[in-house]
């Protein structure tokens, strides 16, 4: 990316060279000019003394020669601009400017070097997930000088518009200029279609190799150029950067001009962050909002938002009913709080990982959401959040960029995502191409209707826990968990029964003829508990229960660490009715929905298992439910027991828990967790550190950790199917949607990859372009 | 283990056969006194009727006899008694007694194998750690009768005595009579010798073969016999079961009598148990306290302890100074908790598992300990807990059995430990056959010399953080953390350093010679601070902070999973201070001892790395002030720094870890919780049941999971040892003196174990073992 690292002009100009160079040119002024030039910017590169120095002495200058153009400047005036430039450099670094050609040479390549680990460099790379590099290259090339006057001039054009991908030359120029001079802005450049009246021959050959390079590379360029006394020279071409949109508007088109095919255009001209930035909402891309941010959090859920500040899923909800646009902001979100996230534009968080419940709910709405932002310090009492010495009130503007994790101060201007008929087109090419299928998660017929719209073959995982939450069904839920025989808990769950059921026949009819995998209760069951002293006295008159009991009762389900508590298949095996019930919600509905002619597919999942024995317990308890069901309607159904694969151990075993399996589905959030021994809800105290200081290159819960998780993600595979050649094997945990973990789970050979309805296309594409590698 | 399970005697009588047994032995009163045995026996056993309904009736015809004993009662009454028998089975069993010999047969066998799954079974087989059985054989055998009148009897007895080892024939008789009436009480047995007297043929035929049994199993035997008429009749014979201290005598004797090699001593004539049991107190072998139980948590450190309930450190504190023995109950312990514990004679924790806080440190002293004991109900505001209906106030007398986890209402009776000089000779024996060296994880130097006197040849893991808890110096540790600065940081730590030090160059001193592996830091930082208001109070007014700043500070530690949370290598990696901090302590007390003449081999050892980058972080803080303080000092030590292996990513990677490792020290409490997924502080909720019901075969926190958790370990060994052929690798987890792991570790290759100072002895017996396998 120009810009990003350092560069120097001019170089090897001295006093003498500089006579030489006039005499050569024919152009005194020219000389002084570029002589000039070169002082500023080896004095800022090299030797930091601040461009803002040299800046102030030209103006000076100006002033004092009354002009208000730096062309206006004559031979003369440049000379003496040329002495305040080295009395600058020399007040600044203490040594007088260095006149040897090889002296500027060597310490400009260094400088070159040095800037690899520029702030904006580092940060550059991190933003666009470039690690594991050792260092640059630095070219030494020959000057061309687009400031020899008026018949010379510098520019940049694109082949095409890189924002709609329309065939045009875009671009612009700058008569008698240096490059730097359009990055400054003192001069305002003038649209690349000026060039044919102004440097009509020049012009006419840079449609023409702007054509020739398209056919070339194939691809859309960005093309820096200058005109030296009427020759054009081309200082470099690339592919150039494009907005989502433009991306496939540009495949498209280059494969119906026949300079690309459908493969090159999957594999090479459509990317997966474009395919992204075509289902969000994002900021503008006219506006620099740099200086506006007060915080980077992790990207937990990509778009833009923008709405004013709440700190309660309550107020998120009346601000909402009110018109008003909010951002939820939250230390961290809880499943209560679901009403408040729905209603939010987007939801920020000050802890909590990409998998927190925030980033997995927010995903799964497509709903912009920045987590674990340690930048934040949210003070509920006062309803206010400081940020880097930036206090947000309630009711204040904020914007957050979750495709960035930026969180801005103020109300940042907002465009609309538009998945275009080309990029439609170009998904097409890639379905045809890929061997991974690509499933969704999804809990409801509502997300499972927007997951087959987004392209989604089936569903790889439906968390019925979700389910618990929606309507008055946590009564229910919290009743099963207060029960105190199974006998009572047995009553609480058949409340939830019919409720299971309806839930399980609407995603069955959706998704009719594609397969729906269920998980099973995965989460510990002081979750659906309520953490405060009114929630308890509440729970304690409902249920009609001594307030000390419930509070005992609450107590006694608090987990050090939930994580690797009482939690997925140990509920269900410690409560063999809650399975059942599970078991039998979804089999009644499976058998109703099947009767009425729809394909029905279910998948049981059983969830957090690590022995053979955990799964094999499990599925004689599913079993036996299946059985008595298909009996009671007299009527079966073809369905698949399979696990969760995210317990290290369970890896480790695969090969005999595949025994008991139809199916594996490496559920990698938890899995990474355990392998690396990382919270995900506690890593944002040192997460960040490491991927900065290099200790990690990426974040192992955006990108898979391949050689550490994926070693078993790798060898779980190998070996389940050592016991069952046919063993299906997915992932359903957020990498099946992120492109580089696609990738790899082509490669390993696994069956299907299952993410966010929202990042169905973005798998789509990425298991294609796995597929052509 | 006889009476285990179920035997029915005298199988094949009904009306018609007694009387042909009663011909054939040519007495009546026999032959009917058979019978009504077999009734009652088969009743109980087969049938499910009560023992003692049988009983009742038995004692109501010797009320109407006038008699006392059994054998008073002649054959007519006994006749009597057959048919009240077979009304009372008829009675509770609704059919009239079969008569069918076969149908007997068939039942009786049935019932034998069904009794494989009685309670006391399952129990009996899973407090020995008797797993993975498919089930039982059956015996079928001719009877001989001991109760055919007075020329015969029944009795039992030991090739030695099983409490002191002394050469003696040891056990008791019962003339007329059949074995279950030796068992039932009603008749007092008598001594073995007396059978000199009463049965001298048979006694001195008993005599020499109990030599010859020896002679053919070179073990001491338990020997079952009947004499019928005269004639001695072995029924069983087996190796007898006997105390640690008569087990090391009667190795040591069957040597020196050339019956057994010192090889074959340590292999079959020593258990582990035994060890065990000479280094800790025990309830008497006299008294059954079975029906006293009132809970049965973990044996979370062996040994027996009997005193007052407590339930605050600062009672057991109080008591003790009183002169009372205490039981400290807590529903889990803490570090500030360590005076009261010390105080203690036992402790009992309501939660937590084997390597639980209380675990760990009761461990470390020796002291006995039973950990999450689901069944306790503590409630600290009345100074009281609840457990299975029982209640125990403060003050109320209280034992538990940490080698069996029972928890028992009132003032058992205890045994003194002793280690014998017997038991130190085989161990002796032991040292030379074993390959595994055994260390000892020490903290201070009072522990290294305990270890050392117990046998360590060095100390495995010493944890720092255990020093940050003496004294004031944990007001140092809280400036440490408040800090908000990196100099205030390292103000703080400036102020521990000195005892850090001091703490270091004592166990240096101690283990003259032999290496110390030292542990950097590994508890998050929360663990440091208090958790109630009044102790943040005191902390701000003595850090002179503002109350707020202090509580936002501890609730920005708070962690959801502090098991995977910001600890161990995180810490020094986000702090390189603190690990800077360590290393100077450590490495000025090594020079400084060494100065002294002492020989000293520091082992740095970095926790919880699951990178090779977090290890090449940490090692090149460590080599920089190991460098700085040689130059100070003007001399240098050798060292080494390594690895704890704990997170499974890090066994995954150790082919790359090991190229920045001098060691590996497996973590195996750590590398299980995150391989199971299981949180040692809250697996109590369903570990439990795992194990009763056959899910684990086996509490993974106490024996290591060999096929999951050891193929990690066997694969970092293995991938390490690729990379450094010379790679020393340990065990410092608490499996490492369970003597199933220690046979794992052995066989895999590893270097060393180092467990708590009180399982060293049984670790060098069980390397031994391992090695003779």
């Amino acid at each position: 990316m120009p810009g990003m690292m350092d560069t120097v002009l001019n170089l090897g100009l001295n006093d003498e060279v500089v006579e030489g160079l006039a005499r050569k040119m024919n152009n005194e002024r020219f000389a002084l000019d570029a002589y000039r030039r070169f002082i500023d910017m080896f004095g800022d590169v090299v030797m930091g003394v601040h461009h803002g120095r040299f800046e102030e002495a030209l103006a000076a200058l100006k002033r004092e020669h009354g002009v208000s153009d730096d062309v206006e400047l004559d031979a003369d005036a440049l000379r003496t601009l040329v002495e305040s430039y080295k009395t600058i450099y020399e007040g600044h670094t203490g040594e007088p400017f260095p006149t040897d050609p090889r002296t500027q040479l060597t310490r400009a390549i260094n400088a070159v070097f040095g800037s690899w680990n520029s702030e904006r460099a580092v940060k550059y790379r991190r933003i666009n997930h470039i690690p594991g590099l050792l260092g640059t290259a630095v070219n030494v090339q020959a000057m061309v000088f687009g400031n020899l006057g008026p018949t010379s001039c510098t520019g940049v054009c694109f082949t095409r518009n890189p924002s709609t991908g329309e065939k045009e030359l875009y671009g612009e120029f700058l008569a008698n200029a240096q490059g730097e001079d359009v990055v400054a802005g003192h001069r305002t450049p003038q649209p690349i279609a000026e060039m044919a009246r102004t440097f009509p021959e020049a012009y006419q050959q840079l449609v023409e190799t702007a054509e020739r390079l398209e056919q070339r590379y194939r691809n859309m360029q960005d093309i820096e150029f200058t005109v030296q006394d009427g020759v054009l020279y081309l200082l470099q071409t690339r592919n150039g950067k494009r907005t989502g949109s433009a991306a496939a508007r540009i495949a498209v088109d280059l494969v119906s001009e026949g300079l690309a095919s459908e493969e090159d255009a999957v594999r090479d001209l459509v990317e997966p962050g474009h395919i992204e930035g075509l289902l969000h909402p994002r900021f503008s891309d006219d506006v620099n909002y740099a200086d506006r941010v007060i915080g980077i959090g992790l990207p937990a859920s990509p778009g833009a938002a923008v709405g004013r500040a709440v700190f309660t899923a309550d107020e998120a909800e009346a601000w909402r009913d009110r018109g008003e646009d909010v951002i939820l902001v939250r230390i961290e979100t809880s499943p209560e709080d679901v009403g408040g996230m729905h209603a939010a534009e987007g939801i920020l968080t000050a802890r909590g990982g990409m998998t927190s419940h925030a980033a997995v709910v927010a995903r799964g709405w497509g709903k912009p959401c920045v987590a674990g932002c340690a930048d934040l310090h949210v003070d509920y009492a006062a309803n206010r959040f400081s940020a880097n010495d930036t206090t947000i009130n309630q009711g204040d503007w904020l914007s957050i960029n979750g495709t960035t994790g930026e969180v801005v101060v103020g109300q940042e201007e907002l465009v609309d995502p538009e998945m275009t008929g080309d990029a439609e087109l170009v998904l097409g090419w890639a379905d045809g191409i890929r061997r991974l299928a690509v499933r969704a998660n999804a809990d409801t017929p509502a997300d499972a209707a927007q997951a087959l719209a987004l392209g989604a073959e089936g569903i790889g995982l439906c968390r019925t826990e979700h389910m618990f939450f929606e309507g008055d069904r946590i009564h229910a839920v919290r009743r099963m968990i207060m029960a105190e025989s199974k006998a009572d808990r047995e009553d609480a769950l058949a409340e939830l029964l019919p409720h299971q059921r309806s839930d399980f026949a609407g995603i069955f009819r959706t998704m009719d003829g594609k397969p729906v995998t269920v998980r099973l209760l995965d989460p510990p069951l002081h979750e659906f508990l309520p953490n405060d002293e009114d929630g308890l006295v509440a729970l304690a008159a409902r249920e009609g229960k001594d307030l000390a009991a419930v509070r005992r009762r609450v107590e006694s389900l608090e987990e050090v660490n939930p994580m690797l508590g009482h939690r997925g298949c140990r509920l269900g095996i410690v409560f063999p009715e809650i399975t059942a019930m599970q078991a039998r919600a979804l089999f009644e509905a499976a058998v109703d929905v099947a009767s009425e002619g729809v394909d029905v597919q279910p998948e049981v999942m059983v969830p957090l298992i690590g022995t053979k024995a955990e799964l094999a317990n499990q599925r004689a308890v599913i079993e036996e439910v299946a059985e008595a069901v298909f009996a009671e309607k007299g009527q079966r159904v073809e369905y698949l027991i399979g696990t969760m694969i995210e317990v290290p151990r369970a890896a480790l075993m695969a090969e005999s828990v595949a025994e008991v399996a139809d199916f594996f589905s490496f559920g990698t959030n938890d899995l990474t967790q355990m392998t690396f021994g990382f919270s995900r809800d506690d890593a944002g105290k040192f997460l960040p550190f490491y991927v900065e200081n290099g200790l990690l290159e990426d974040d192992p819960f955006r990108a898979l950790d391949q050689e550490g998780v994926g070693q078993l993600v790798a060898w779980a595979t190998e070996h389940g199917r050592r016991t069952k050649p046919d063993l299906k094997v997915g992932v359903c945990g957020e990498h099946g949607g992120e492109p580089s973990s696609v990738e790899f789970f082509h490669r390993i050979g696994l069956d299907y990859v299952s993410c966010s309805p929202f990042r169905v296309p973005v798998a789509r594409l990425a298991a294609a372009q796995a597929a052509l590698l």
